[in-house]
């Protein structure tokens, strides 16, 4: 039994994202002679590679509006994320909004664009910074590059798709759980009857196709376009984060739509892939399962990584905050401890990405070709302002929520 | 100081080819109904993905068309080699021998053939099951399939190609390297000029272009068109098993080509491979590497796989065969040690393919997508041949060969 301090820890997630987080990648992170951002940093935020990948471009100028926009109108934090909007306006992609994956430093296209989540993050990234910037050019890169989103979802990968038309059609639930998220983010590009249908089509995707109340209520990451369960390597697959992650961005939209059975099932849903997702051994998330127990094809299955943690601390601080589930402040706990016990580095600044089965560095490095400015600071963000939520409305200076704890 | 049994070792890796692995999969992986294998085979030899991989299908009908032709006129070995020839030859690929990457059970392509490796395997199996069968069919299916390979070197992935061409051309280490043992492969199919040609061309490109003297000689996975080091991801990338694999098949050009100072700089090369890969806290060898020691792209990077240690285990015995280095036998006998510790199951036939750095099992399969009837089969014949030449030319029952053994 222990008493949880949440106004200690409002304090806890604000001063990490404000004085350690977000200063790190001021510091390390401004490529000021070609624009945009380095990401490849290592443990004490020197540049091992000169990269420019565009999830992780775009998330960081996403990062940066999103905080001018939302806590303090800060200089700093325009012009960082002005040094990244205008290299991608220049570079990110062929004059047609089709965003490539990769540039080098100075912006020369690497790889095609292939990948939809690139023009996802495009599309994150340069809503915000319309709203920071009030630049019409921005909005509108944003609304044309979410138009074309939605003229690819059928086959996201187009001419670069290695699957053979037809013989085994799946669909993937990372672009809906995406959309789900975007859909609130550019709202204010949008007009309410396509923002409406935009979400009904998400949830609808989400809670009636890859939501499986037959195998025990867990989220799968591929169906057959039919809906139905696939026993092949893709079929079989689940990612535990993936799932979470979602969950918290299906509560925003049963905020949004007034639907507090939306916001009871997405927290079912956390806690339950949880305890799918949780090493019993070691602690912490897996990265990868198969839902039989098979081995996966992917090696890296048993590693544990950044955002998983931290986008399930987000829904499960979210979850705990509308429903007062003793259930979710117990796990929220367990995954705050092991979580910052890990991969928080308590000599240098900002935190690791990657950790083996027992919990160990296996990477020592603080971004790289997926970890960038985005994850660690959004969920530090989160979950203060969660945390600032639950403060003001019980209106005390600390709260002693009495929890069960391991 | 220990005495090294060559005699006991010969038999060792024999019985184990021919008691062992290869019963295990005329056991488990004959598709008598659709054709072909089954590769995902779980600890006891179950099927758990009924996929077809074309790598897989075509290295085990050259590992059985193999045995046929230079162990045993086995029926039972041929016939194997005939349900995957057969199968391969009728679905595997588009009519045009552009051979898929995978197919379901029944021979429907699912993955588009984007792989120059399902082609060079299928090349090696078909020229083996001609040499086995006597039909023509098959040796041009070989033959024909090898000259679509060399019509793609330039660009092996073709449409599916998602590098931006111009931006940074480089060249890869594995397409030189394989074709360095598949000129040897299907020498019977090729006129003599070609086939020197070929060799001179692959040895040209390991020893001047991805063999790096000015990196105290260790090989690259990746250089620029010129032949220039890279600084970036794919060219700081070492893959010591890659490499070390290259040097068995070198030995085997300068055997052919009576070479003794081309053997001499593959053993060199092997040597040192294993001092830079081995893992000096756990054992074993990584499986990637940074040259600059930066983080990998590839999260897997220091798990020890089967095949790398395999590998290995022909060229330093191999080595060893040639030149009677100390060094290299040395070497033999810490990877021997390592690989039959922790990769044979001692309970269950077959041995694990995945292991995590600390030499645990991290995916419990005998086979999967990409590891089938193949390295270790073919490692324990090739080791079982080199050994029975060691002891034929020592020509006495026990060779008592002193050893520095840690």
């Amino acid at each position: 039994m222990k008493y949880m301090d949440f106004k200690k820890l409002e304090n806890q997630y604000k001063t990490e994202l404000l004085d350690n987080v977000l200063p790190f990648w001021l510091e390390h992170s401004l490529d000021k002679e070609f624009g945009g951002y380095f990401t490849c940093l290592n443990r004490k935020g020197n540049v091992f590679d000169t990269d420019k990948f565009i999830w992780l471009q775009a998330r960081q100028v996403w990062m940066f509006s999103m905080m001018y926009n939302n806590v303090e109108k800060c200089r700093e934090w325009l012009d960082c994320a002005l040094l990244g909007g205008e290299f991608l306006k220049n570079h990110g992609h062929d004059g047609n909004l089709n965003w490539y994956f990769s540039l080098d430093r100075k912006g020369n296209p690497l790889i095609e664009p292939y990948n939809i989540f690139s023009y996802t993050f495009a599309t994150m990234a340069f809503a915000q910074l319309g709203k920071a910037t009030g630049n019409a050019e921005y909005a509108e890169i944003a609304r044309k590059t979410f138009d074309i989103i939605l003229s690819k979802t059928d086959n996201p990968k187009g001419k670069w798709n290695k699957a053979v038309a037809g013989t085994r059609p799946l669909k993937n639930f990372a672009l809906p759980m995406i959309l789900c998220n975007l859909g609130l983010e550019i709202e204010h590009l949008l007009d309410e009857s396509m923002l409406k249908e935009l979400m009904e089509s998400c949830i609808h995707e989400i809670m009636d196709v890859f939501y499986r109340p037959e195998l025990g209520g867990i989220i799968v990451e591929n169906v057959t376009v039919d809906g139905e369960l696939s026993d092949t390597f893709d079929g079989r697959l689940l990612n535990p984060g993936h799932a979470i992650e979602a969950m918290w961005f299906l509560m925003n939209l049963g905020e949004r739509l007034q639907r507090p059975e939306l916001i009871n099932d997405a927290v079912k849903i956390t806690v339950k892939m949880l305890e799918y997702g949780w090493d019993k051994e070691y602690g912490g998330i897996f990265y990868f399962m198969d839902r039989l127990g098979h081995p996966t094809q992917q090696l890296e299955w048993d590693q544990k990584l950044w955002w998983v943690h931290i986008e399930s601390l987000i829904s499960l601080l979210k979850g705990y905050s509308f429903t007062k589930s003793q259930e979710c402040l117990d796990w929220y706990q367990k995954v705050h401890d092991y979580t910052w016990k890990h991969f928080k580095d308590d000599e240098y600044p900002e935190w690791y990405g990657y950790l083996n089965r027992r919990g160990e560095v296996l990477l020592p490095l603080k971004g790289g070709k997926w970890k960038g400015c985005f994850h660690v600071p959004r969920g530090m963000y989160q979950c203060w302002k969660i945390l600032e939520k639950i403060n003001s409305e019980e209106n005390i200076g600390i709260t002693k929520q009495i929890i069960s704890y391991s």
